[in-house]
């Protein structure tokens, strides 16, 4: 693997987890007062068309990293829901 | 410009704008105390790192889409450090 692909993977994989520690933040605090709603929706939506393109183009790099990080997305989203 | 390609730039762009909802919120309300740091120290990397791997394999969508959400990661970064 070249130098440019490990540079890639290492973005997705900073990308795709660093929402982690908001939700664990969440899940803590109960409270998502000053997370914004429109962001989640909008952003699972983005996520969500990220992974049927990826499906689309048999690209397992760009189906992984989206299906890990629209679960994400959407437990934050759900939770924003749940607590607001 | 074919539908998948469509479909690529219609993901880009909901999530890389994603984030503007997000910081009109906190520009508005000047509370980030349910933001995570953590998650924007960690995003803002990631997305830093995409910008380089576009710069390298010289892709404009890739560029540009990380560029703008670059900025609004690092202004969101900054407000929860000033307002925490």
């Amino acid at each position: 693997m070249d130098k440019i692909t490990v540079l890639g993977l290492a973005a997705g994989a900073l990308t795709t987890f660093s929402f982690v520690p908001q939700l664990v933040k969440i899940v803590r605090s109960k409270s998502t007062h000053d997370i914004s709603l429109a962001m989640y929706i909008v952003i699972s939506t983005g996520i969500l068309l990220w992974l049927i393109y990826g499906l689309i183009i048999s690209d397992i790099p760009v189906i992984v990293a989206n299906a890990v990080a629209l679960f994400i997305t959407i437990a934050i989203l759900s939770l924003k829901i749940r607590y607001h």
